[in-house]
Order: structure tokens, then C-alpha cells, then sequence
């Protein structure tokens, strides 16, 4: 039930605001609940309260709990807070509504100091413009309760597989094409931070940077962010990718390890964007698992991709 | 290896017909490949083979066998077939390939005496003209060997969905609309004829059918066989469907189970087409299970079929 902000006093705090399922693409009904997860806690802890549950930012039918980022606020108390599944926070709900309930919680999370992560790039070598980049990646890390199977092992299969496909029928490109494994999107975003720092230092001229970052479902769009002009060429492509699954080609577009690259040189980004129905049934929760993932729709993923990155360096951006 | 058709005789043949994976649309995979299960054993038998082994007509990672309809011709022996893993298919077709193999097959397959099954009709009576009807169904029957959770579980489901949400929202259609669970489709089409042919005595006024009978995966399309006014009529709708998953409008597009209906009134009849990557991974194999099928994709499917129903009752076709 809903409290008044004076009665959160060292009190635990349990956000138990339900994923939006009315919002068909499941992204939205991510951003619009991520703030409970995010800010929550410290929201909390501001009116003095001692720790925070949170539910889990999913419609899966299972007991997961999805875990995530939570950005603390300085000027207050770092409290502790957890996520947890949606039939436990179901559970707990009913109990609190149905009398006083006394909740107990440790934790065991914690920071270990930092280490060195590296990006890890393959490059073709372009044969007219070497020294023009189009970037395709994904990142090689994941959050720590799984596998990461979808985020992003998919994204980094993907990335392989466009290397491979292109090896594979002998394409030699006009521009440089790099694959991108990036370390650290989850924790800091080191990797794209360094991978555009590196570009700016080298005065490094790059074309389009493209991201699979949503998971390794079933292709059905494709997101370019640019200029008005570039955004025209891309939409004359359409008709040519559309066959092969991206039907839907979006204003908006980019990945948040190719973000740092596209505000340091204004390059245009792009972001493969699969169908979103079962991402958040997986998304930073155990059930994240090389099993949960389909090999075709991955395949037709990095077909999607490779044939944009085709297009761009043949004809240009 | 490849056989003459004189080298056939007295053999067991063995039809290792790969699934076409660049077919991105599934079902034009399983229409390329469905006459080696489908004509393969009469074609064989005509060259006086003694029985058939058929590569399953999937591209799952795993070695179910996937079965299906047989059509003998009474021309010739009614020789065993029986349906192999894509695994073991590629174990037998290299060993084949390496040495003189010897099969040894026995089938349990039989066939049992016809029985009396029904269709479940459920009807939302029309305000307006309760003696005109919207058909929307999918069929209860499934293949032998598996729950068929997706075929057709999720046409059921769906069916059901649209007439729960329909009622919870109190909406009074102006047409009748019937809800139906067609019997035996997969082995003989009895429900559908049956339907088609009570519709006809009772000399009814049949206005749309639309059927999910392409498993319950995340909406992509909606088909509609009708005239070209009807068609252009259902393309003004894309934009109202679109932003709830059905983002493409096919000219074609009907049911096994609603065939019948459309062949004897020329009733206009429309299908639901979800995306089709997992479908073959499951159809007509053990696989095709409940744990399968995903709640939200199955819901965002009979929201989408709810949607046409409402805009063709509501506007007409």
C-alpha cells in the first residue's frame, strides 16, 4: 500500500510498481519503470529510510529476480537494495496488505577494486578510404546474475558473424570496417568511452558506427540517428532490407558503447532493433542463457546488419 | 549419395531433402521440402521400393523427429515411412557416404477406426445483424506425437482471448461473431468441411473468417484473400494495426479450417501471420510443447486479430 514520505523512516522500502505491459514495445515499459530501480534507493533513503526492494522490471511468467543498475545519489545514505522476482514481490505485496509484515534482509553484494578490460577489434581494411571506419560491435561483458546470453553475447555472435559473412564471399570494402567487442557496457561504459577517446586522440574519420545491443531475437527494424539527409538514404534502402526482416526502418538509432563515438565526432549511429516481446523476460536474470537463444534469429540479425554496413560502404552515408 | 530410379527396387529409400534456410519465411521452406514426406513414399513405391526415411523439414538445433501428412497413391504399395532427426539424418546420410549401410526399420504407426469429434462454437451475438457472421478459429486437433501447443493450442487460445476481451470491455458487435475450435484439421479437414457445409444449408450470410493456425509467435502480419475493393478496404486499417505489432498487410491470407467456408460462399478470409523463425523448429515434433509458447506473443497476436474483427464489424469489408 502507498506511504506518506514521513513514514519511510527507518523503515525498508518496497517499490513494487508493475512493468506497463499495455506498451507493445517492451523498451518503453523499461524506461518508463527503470527509475524505481535506478533512483529509487536514494529517493529512499533521502527521507531516512534503511534499505529498498525493488520488483523486477519483466513480465516473465517465472520467479526471476532482474537486477540492474542504481545510481546513488551522493548527498544521501548508500543503502542497500535488492530486486526481486515478480511472484515474490506478488507474495509480498498480498502479505503487507493483509497485516504488518517484518522483513529481514542481507546482502552480499560488493565492489571489488578495478582491473583492465580491453575492447577487443578486428579490422578488413578498406582498399580506397582505409582511414574511414564503419564500426559494427557489441559488448563482451554482461551483468553479473547470468550468462548474458541475449546482453549482448548475441551482439558480439552477431559482430563475428557479419566478419565472417563478408570474408566469407570475398567483399573487399572500400572503407575500413571495424568489429568492436566492447568491455564494460554495464559498469561504466569504458570501452565505448575509450573506443571514442582513441578515435578522437588519432583524428580518425568514421562513417557510421551500428550496435546490436537489444538482444538476438528476430530482426524487425533497423534505427538510424544522423542528419535529415542521411536519414532520406537510409529510408531509400528499405525496400532492399525489408525482405530479409527489418520491415520497419526508425528514426532514432545508436547503442549506448557506440553513444560516447557519435557525441565526440557527430558520427551517425545505428542499432539493430529485434523484436522486444521476450527480452525483458531475460534481461539481467538468470534465465539470460545460451538456450534462450535462437540460432536462425540470431543469423537473421547479423544478415540485417551486414547488409545496412554493405550498403553504406558501398554507396556512402 | 544420389540413385538411379532402377537402383530403387527392393531398398528402403532414404530422402535427406535439406530445409532450405534461405527461405526467410519459413513456410516457403516447408512448401519446397513437403513433397519428400508428402509424395516421396508412392514416388518410391512406383520404382518398387520397400519403405522411406524422410530428413524432418526443420532447421532446429536439436534431432526431433518431425512428422506429418502422408498422401499414397493407390496406384502403388502403401510402403512404411517414417520421419528422422536432422542429426541423425546427417549421421545416416554419412555413413551412407563412407560404407554400404543396413537399415532395419519397424513402425508402430497405425491407423485407428473414425470416431465422432465436434466443433466448439461460441457465438457474441450481432446487435444489428445477428444474421450475419464473422468466423474467427483455430483448430483443437494436433499432430500424433506432440501437445501441439503451438499447432494449433495458440490458434485456440487466441480464439478464446478474443471473445474473453471482447466481453470484458462489454462490447455488443453489430454482426455475429463465432468463436471456433475446429476438429481435425491435420487428418482430414472434417471440422472445416462440416462448418462450410452446415453454413451452406442454413443458407448463411458469411461476412469475414480469419484464422491463427502459424503458431503463437509474435505478431508480424495479417493476410487477407478477398476481392481487390476488400483489400483495399483492409489496407486502410494498416496504420491503426501497425502500432500493435502487424506492421505488414499481405493480399492472401485464409486457413486449412476456414477453406472450405471460403470455397463454397467465396467468403473473404484472413490469417494471422507470426513471425515464422521458431515454427519449424517445433512443428509436428515433441518440442511443440506449452513451455514453447510465450504468454505476451500469443496475447499481442489475438490483440491484433481482435482489432481487424472490430474494424470489420464495426465498418464492414
Amino acid at each position: 500500500m502507498e506511504k506518506r514520505k514521513d513514514e519511510v523512516n527507518g523503515k525498508i522500502v518496497f517499490y513494487n510498481y508493475k512493468f506497463n505491459d499495455t506498451y507493445v514495445n517492451t523498451f518503453l515499459a523499461y524506461r518508463d519503470a527503470n527509475q524505481y530501480r535506478g533512483q529509487g534507493p536514494s529517493r529512499a533513503a533521502k527521507y531516512g529510510a534503511k534499505a529498498v526492494i525493488v520488483r523486477s522490471m519483466s513480465h516473465a511468467a517465472d520467479n526471476n529476480p532482474h537486477t540492474g543498475a542504481t545510481r546513488y545519489d551522493s548527498a544521501y545514505e548508500k543503502i542497500p537494495a535488492v530486486a526481486i522476482g515478480l511472484r515474490d514481490a506478488d507474495r509480498l505485496s498480498k502479505q503487507i496488505e493483509e497485516s504488518k509484515v517484518t522483513v529481514r534482509m542481507q546482502t552480499n553484494g560488493h565492489f571489488l577494486p578495478d582491473t583492465i578490460g580491453h575492447n577487443i577489434i578486428g579490422e578488413l581494411i578498406g582498399t580506397q578510404f582505409p582511414k574511414e571506419y564503419i564500426t559494427v560491435g557489441g559488448h563482451l561483458d554482461s551483468w553479473d546474475n547470468c550468462e548474458g546470453a541475449h546482453d549482448d553475447g548475441a551482439g558480439c555472435v552477431q559482430t563475428m558473424e557479419i566478419l565472417r559473412a563478408l570474408k566469407a564471399i570475398g567483399y573487399r570494402p572500400k572503407h575500413t570496417i571495424r568489429f568492436v567487442l566492447f568491455a564494460n557496457e554495464e559498469n561504466g561504459l569504458r570501452g565505448g568511452n575509450k573506443y571514442a577517446e582513441e578515435a578522437v586522440a588519432k583524428n580518425e574519420k568514421h562513417i557510421l558506427a551500428i550496435e546490436s545491443d537489444a538482444g538476438g531475437f528476430t530482426p524487425r527494424a533497423l534505427g538510424l540517428s544522423g542528419s535529415d539527409e542521411q536519414f532520406q538514404k537510409f529510408l531509400g534502402w528499405k525496400e532492399l532490407i525489408a525482405p530479409y526482416g527489418c520491415t520497419e526502418f526508425n528514426k532514432g538509432g545508436g547503442g549506448a558503447d557506440i553513444g560516447p563515438l557519435s557525441r565526440a565526432l557527430k558520427t551517425p549511429t545505428a542499432s539493430l532493433n529485434p523484436d522486444s516481446q521476450r527480452y525483458f523476460d531475460i534481461h539481467h536474470a538468470r534465465s539470460d542463457v545460451f538456450e534462450a537463444v535462437n540460432k536462425r534469429e540470431l543469423e537473421l540479425g547479423a544478415v540485417n546488419m551486414a547488409a545496412l554496413i554493405y550498403l553504406v560502404d558501398k554507396y556512402g552515408l
